[in-house]
């Protein structure tokens, strides 16, 4: 699918060496951090501006050419792969941070922003923004897969921290949704609507997200327990008596052999909850002391907890390094990476029923998750071209995600559906919602030309 | 418009003596708790499940009768008025709550429950629902106006709580929307979408929200100010150093002349901040110290503090009882309430012009609200059939409106868009953002059936 001769030209008039076809440029703009094949878009579009963006739309849309929006590249479900050709419009050029309103507790920046980027930003104000899903994303991008993280128990999810929006509509038009209002009744919620909509329905070139003020007080602990069980009811409780945790991570036990690998840590290799409490320096010692009772009567051991910023680090480095303390357990594979979400009542069961499956095949996998919202991901460790591997990482996948939908969760916690989770969109959401989603797709995006292909099954 | 012949047949075939016509039945679901004029439906359905809706829908969809849903009557724009005649489908017959999950945090319930009813249902469980508009409206009612209220500083409006919906579509469909997992990024988040839509994109039947511990202590503060000013530098300072106050109301001084009359209180009559902490005793204790200390450097006074139930509801009852009290002070009268919301930088500056405002009138006019979240209300007490009182309340209100605007705020922080808002949709949200709108409601009513215009200018 090659460019139109006219496109072309207009968007080397447009953009000067700002639009490229280079085969390099290409290719790092055809591919994710997932196991997806690369899917090589026709031109990238590097944009400075709304209005850089809004002009490649109007000119992509002229000539029924796709548009993907491009933030970080660190999505991983695919979300980025030109599977109907197309233009990458690369947003990381739009890196300003407009404004910080500390009274507010909100900033304004450009959708390339990065997440380390504004908290850089931030420094001197006592404030932070909150969310992190691991990677360096960007804000946009963040907000178009409606990321998370592990503070997600504490301050939530992208949805409830954009609050308002500047967005290029699929005929290049420029829209402003929500407002810096800390609430509002006024409408549709065209915010929330666009928030997980994967660069579908609209290009996101510009947000304004909520700030919180850096606790007077970070606390962190860890403690190892005698089966997922007790971990999981130890989170159950946490939660149940109002410990406004920040972070419950949970590690499964060859996570803990992968990290005492890797960071010349001596965990018990057994289930372990990772949390940090953020508050007064009374308040993170008591979430602490509550904390510790509740583990303590169900077996929990070896709980160890520190407040020095050098003290907490090294308790949290384990959790911080696990990912690629997980990778190096295979030299050379990639991770196929599980995202499922369930009540945090059927927890426990849908974790021990999912280490029954991993038990039946022979690839290495580790379990690790945000517990405190029932969200953890499996890592499958796969040789991407070894075909064994593949169809036993599939497996497992449609398995912990059957399980999940099964218990009232959901596909997907927080990587999207990109084209990776597309097949299980109508099990979740049943023929009608999945009607009413593409509906939504139609009238917004006549044409099909936003990031076709990817959510709508 | 009366109903076609063969709906009404057909209506009373398939809901029996649930089906009225009458007079003052269609009166009472023709008006609201404000200044509008009732306008009357050609009748009313009173539905008692899913299915009930979804047959009325479809009926009244086949004869192109619009169909407007009813919950508790209680909202204040002209939500429920039957501009373009058709069916109320009242649904406060689905009055059941399905499930409460406790070690998720979450209750299972159909439209028609009020919040006091599932508070009702928690009880023993140790769990409450938040949000509290103020009247015992019906959760299905909270949801489709995007209600709040004095708790959402701590616990977010029906935007953050509810998880999943059960919806009638505009041709009678049953979806599902959203699950009972924490969080999800699974496509389009319809739930938003419907939350706030005032029963003008579906009509919604049943709803799964979030439920909170009950804290562990509750304590509550009063203190006065010599300005507003200094009223919400308190208010800033409080939640920019991170305490988690459950609520903090500011009334002002004639605010607090109405509830001194009505509740026989010795009130100082001057800008006064109503506080509510949620946490531990020791958590509770703090946050009291600090808010005092705060206070008190910017000439806070009177500060009194109770955490024994009976002490707080002492404390607390003049807040409780602003609104009758208000109403009060002029017999007879209605009350047209305003309800913008900025942010809080500009909460001062917006109030102190309007009370230049206010200055000008003669109306009486009361001032109160959610200061936390930057949202107050006036009370202005008219008499609807006194012309002067009703131009002086629409400038009143166009006058705050257009300051709300100017400020970067909106022009409803709660209480919705109804007929009564709709001339501000436009100047809050832009043309384009307008049109999206409209295409979302083409795509999911073609053909304008529910609850016809309303919200969309």
């Amino acid at each position: 699918m090659p460019l139109p001769e006219t496109l072309r030209a207009q968007l080397a008039d447009r953009f000067g060496n700002r639009f490229s076809q280079g085969e390099s440029i290409r290719l790092q703009h055809g591919r994710d951090e997932s196991v997806h094949d690369p899917e090589l878009p026709d031109g990238v579009v590097f944009a400075e501006s709304t209005e850089d963006v809004s002009d490649a739309v109007r000119l992509c849309a002229s000539h029924d050419t796709p548009i993907i929006a491009y933030g970080a590249g660190s999505s991983v479900e695919g979300h980025l792969l030109a599977v109907h050709g197309g233009i990458s419009l690369d947003l990381s050029g739009l890196n300003q941070v407009h404004s910080i309103h500390a009274e507010d507790l909100d900033a304004t920046v450009q959708a390339g922003v990065t997440r380390k980027q504004l908290n850089d930003a931030l420094k001197g104000t006592g404030l932070f923004f909150p969310i992190d899903p691991g990677a360096d994303a960007s804000l946009g991008g963040m907000a178009a897969t409606r990321a998370s993280g592990t503070n997600a128990v504490r301050y939530g999810t992208m949805r409830d921290n954009v609050m308002a929006m500047t967005v290029v509509l699929a005929d290049g038009r420029i829209i402003r949704c929500g407002s810096r209002a800390k609430k509002s009744s006024a409408g549709y919620d065209l915010t929330r609507l666009l928030v997980g909509s994967e660069g579908t329905l609209g290009i996101i070139t510009e947000l304004t997200v909520r700030l919180y003020p850096i606790p007077e007080a970070i606390s962190a602990a860890v403690c190892s327990f005698p089966s997922v069980d007790a971990a999981v009811n130890t989170v159950i409780q946490t939660i149940q008596i109002g410990i406004p945790v920040a972070r419950i991570e949970l590690l499964d036990p060859l996570t803990i052999t992968a990290v005492n690998r890797h960071s010349k840590t001596t965990l018990p290799e057994r289930p372990t909850l990772f949390f940090e409490f953020h508050g007064s320096s009374a308040s993170v010692e008591e979430q602490a002391q509550f904390v510790q009772e509740i583990a303590s009567e169900v077996g929990g051991e070896h709980f160890e907890w520190a407040t020095r910023p050098e003290d907490r680090s090294r308790l949290w480095q384990a959790r911080h390094d696990a990912y690629f303390a997980c990778l190096q357990m295979k030299p050379g594979c990639k991770a196929f990476p599980t995202d499922v979400c369930v009540p945090i009542s059927r927890l426990a069961e849908c974790i021990q029923e999912t280490n029954r499956d991993m038990a039946q095949v022979s690839i290495p996998i580790m379990l690790f998750g945000h517990v405190g919202d029932g969200n953890f991901h499996l890592v499958v460790l796969v040789d991407p071209d070894n075909a064994k591997d593949m169809k036993e990482a599939e497996w497992i996948n449609e398995r912990v995600v059957e399980r999940a939908l099964s218990m009232e969760g959901t596909c997907t916690g927080e990587h999207g559906i990109g084209l990776g989770k597309k097949k299980f969109m109508l099990r979740e959401h049943g023929e009608g919602a999945i009607d009413v989603m593409r509906a939504l797709k139609t009238a917004l995006d006549p044409n099909n030309l936003l990031n076709p292909g990817k959510i709508l099954p």
